[in-house]
């Protein structure tokens, strides 16, 4: 009792204390206000407490790069965030296996801006780590359309003086920013997965996630990029939901000379999706279909995110969107 | 120091409990969220302790006709809102007092309406409690409108089932409801006001908020309703800023022969506005300036809040903008 | 039967040399398209053709002001517009009557600003002629803030460069421009209504349109403005429909010492309202009723569009709209 | 010069014809008017005079299916709508070429709704012909979505009672209909086209028009599709633009032990692109280069469109667009 009495108090002042700093950061008046700048990291979100470090190092990599400048975190799946809302009943838990407060506590866009906005940052920055514009990507935008779409009568009391959203990790449509160049940028970043795949005589074998409701036919130009960035290595990309599947993805194998697969996620995380139906040793894991195929196969449970050179990559589409949105990074 | 400490404590239960029972009534699955249903009172807000008093009395009137459904309070006012998010360093001070956490603790439209969302309440009716259609009720319904421009991909993410704005006090444009009607509903609730006036043989002097940045010319058609509606007693309804201002009324006050004057706000609460600009005792006050003009004034320091016949107005107004939305104002 | 034939083909070449003069003007490419600018002049719209010419003579200042720019008319009332729909099978009739062939074949605001995106035109300046911002111009700038919110996967094929719209004649909501200034400022070109008063030793007696649906008591903003403007003349302001009627004003009247009233609309152009409910013969039109109270009616016909001085006031509020917009005023 | 006047008198007598027509449908009044309906046909457009059938054989189709009820085409692309711009200076030429009055004049999105609305139309679907959701499908839809935001103050003036799009050809992202479902039903229109293929006993390789900023890696799924639907004759799909192209395609045609090819158009017109980037003689076009390749090339010169089964997809698409808007397709 004495216990769980300490450990609320504890992480009574855990939430004091990121208010009260946050309170504190809001501090300065007026003008000074409408200059305010924050940032809003938005990911799919994780359960899983290892794959937090991802989005925890890419949440990391962008406060070096912009120090002063608040990085809040936000999950975009409605069903993550759900779950850890049911965890919070058993906070303590959370807490001591190194799970930060603001995933504990972790809030939907609208909130997470409405905090903000509360607190004075009236220039935001959303910056999806979503690997390609789909389904995720699209709906933020249109939340961020939506609050962009607020008209005050008098222009002083408008909530944002800029509200901008970058681009996902492989770019998105249209002719602002190349995709092509996105993906080539991206995929520049993952030459350690290749050299290990290269080592263990391996192709490499990515699981991207998908989805059944959007087209998925880009991770076949990606995986045509893989092949041109890295011809020494065979690279596949396939997704667990969606196309193409890894059905459609072992006929191609057989051509390969290599008997030896690198196996890793092509996500942010290395959770649930990689954790089970990729490294899992159920029969339908990719895993185990590889194996039965006759391939030895080496997975690697490491989300993109923990790659700093793939994280950099966000740094980099925050400094575009700010640099269209006339938003200067710093907090003076 | 002990105290403090205590204090702390004590506040933070305060704020956890808030939270917890939040969690609590958001518990439910699936379709039934669907159905989950809260209100937002949005109003201009008050500074003043006492006044706070005639919005929680409209808030606590709303509880009683909808038991079951979360009342939640915003501010609309950004200065009203900084002010309070700086005496919340205070914290004791100002619960001691009496202010609600949730009103030491208010937060934008937008945050108020994420943290619902997150809580799983779907179906939002957003009830201010302006006076009239002006700067205040236009921009909350801009906020609204945008809200509810919000599109996912699928259907089941939308954050909103349905999100609507019930109308101010005394109506809005449009022929949706008739302002003209809405006007005579809600001074028919003020007759004690009269009555009292007509005890002490007096006018009825109101006091509005007014701005100078939308016209304010509809205070005029209230006086006109009000001298229909009360033929005995002569009122006049001026306005702090805007027209018509304390001295485009003297001059017809003359033409009265009654020489007492009832002064009571025609607002909300009995704010800032009514202390001081009403009743105090700077002599551009305008108790200051009527009893110059040789009447004698007694002032009432009263929000219209505090009439419950004026605050169920607004359990009106919520019900028929229900209604229209297609909202079921009950939580099963 | 011949007579006939030779007018429809009349009209017939009337509609090609509008549209050929239009594609014309539509030549230029590239990057000049960007630049291309046209001025939409959105009134009320008026069945009177004599009345028509009070917002042809807007028109014209308007061409004089800014030469090569196209000055599009359209009508916001789709009443008054579905009659002019009829009479087109009447055509010759009503061209003969020297109404305008954009008149007679005009359009709602979505086809006018789709013609001319289809022109060529990515600059667009929509003015209203209407007195204030009620209904009419509130529906005018939700169609242009929707129309803004067009946004098209790459920049260049967005149909608009800058869409913005002026202000009405006495201004509108907000602080961007302060609307006590702006009725100044109109007011003060109705000099010579006020001399014909003085002249005739009379009040002078406006009819503004007015409606039941949105507050008028901006009226009784403006007769304050014209009393203080010019003292020397005692002005009334009413409007056909709404608050304040004529009811309301004639109590008012007996105070003044003159017997003359000049009565006037307070509208654009002098149509159907000007011609029966303020000048006609029937008994409960104004000047009946001011004549049944004593008074000598000198009724005046003339709409504020043909008072160039009034009529500049759109001049100028386009120029501030195409300011704000970053609009040039100029097809090279 | 008597020739032309008559040709002159003619097209003009076309208009009119056209415009007086439109205006006897749009008879009818009040309730009524919101209750009449038209369909607006987007098309991406074509120059190509016999490409035009495709287009109109859509149109008829849909004329067939929905008796009564006013088929609008419009040409999504402003390039090809600016080339017609310019013939009409030459319009006898195009009109003799059996170019229909309204492809000659055709208009953008905009105009094309705006003219509707005019004439009374207050429901409207909107189908584009687009073969998936890219590009030209989103920006459609970002027009629709933008006037639907269109709010008057009176309900009685909305320009729309229900403005709704229908899916591409396709299908497009989310789960209301599932694309993958879309796609097969799609595809099973083309089997004379695998017969084609088999009679001769060819591959069949179609080509898309794709794009460089829009994944189009969806080509690649619907080849999938193509395989599993006829699994006897060996299907490709490629596009002019993006991903996949040719050269992704002659690496794997190999492995097939057939040596003829029949090549046909994945696009609802055979306009420029097939005639020329398909079946063109230059060394780059899809013909010469398989037939360098060493393939027997058969080239058929035809829009999908041009296929009565695959136009009743938009039939079919308009009828789900309409009953999920709550609109009935007939006008009484």
């Amino acid at each position: 009792m004495y216990k769980r009495l300490t450990f609320i108090m504890f992480s009574i002042f855990f939430v004091l204390f990121t208010s009260v700093s946050f309170v504190m950061a809001g501090h300065g008046k007026g003008k000074a206000d409408k200059e305010k700048v924050a940032i809003v990291l938005a990911s799919f979100g994780t359960t899983v407490p290892s794959a937090v470090k991802s989005i925890i190092n890419i949440q990391d990599e962008i406060k070096r790069a912009f120090p002063g400048v608040p990085v809040k975190i936000t999950f975009t799946s409605n069903i993550i965030r759900s779950i850890w809302k049911k965890r919070r009943a058993d906070a303590k838990k959370w807490l001591n296996k190194g799970i930060p407060n603001e995933v504990l506590y972790v809030k939907n866009i609208i909130a997470t801006i409405g905090d903000l906005v509360e607190n004075g940052y009236k220039n935001i920055v959303v910056q999806p780590t979503h690997i390609f514009f789909m389904e995720q990507a699209q709906d933020l935008k249109s939340y961020i359309d939506a609050l962009n779409s607020i008209k005050t009568t008098k222009e002083k009391w408008m909530p944002f003086n800029k509200l901008v959203m970058g681009r996902p990790a492989l770019g998105m449509p249209g002719d602002k920013y190349n995709y092509h160049e996105d993906m080539e940028k991206a995929l520049k970043t993952v030459s350690d997965d290749v050299n290990l795949a290269k080592n263990k005589d391996a192709m490499l074998v990515y699981m991207g996630h998908g989805n059944e409701h959007w087209s998925t036919g880009i991770y076949l130009e990606a995986q045509k990029m893989m092949r041109k960035l890295y011809p020494d290595v065979v690279t596949f990309i396939g997704s667990v939901e969606g196309f193409p599947g890894i059905d459609d993805l072992t006929g191609h194998m057989g051509y390969s000379k290599s008997k030896n697969i690198v196996l890793k996620p092509f996500m942010i995380v290395a959770g649930d999706h990689a954790t089970n139906d990729m490294a899992g040793d159920e029969k339908d894991s990719w895993k185990s279909i590889l194996s039965k195929e006759g391939f030895k196969v080496f997975p690697v449970l490491k989300g993109l995110g923990s790659n700093d050179k793939f994280a950099d990559i966000f740094v980099k589409h925050i400094k575009d969107a700010a640099r269209d949105g006339g938003i200067e990074l710093i907090n003076h």
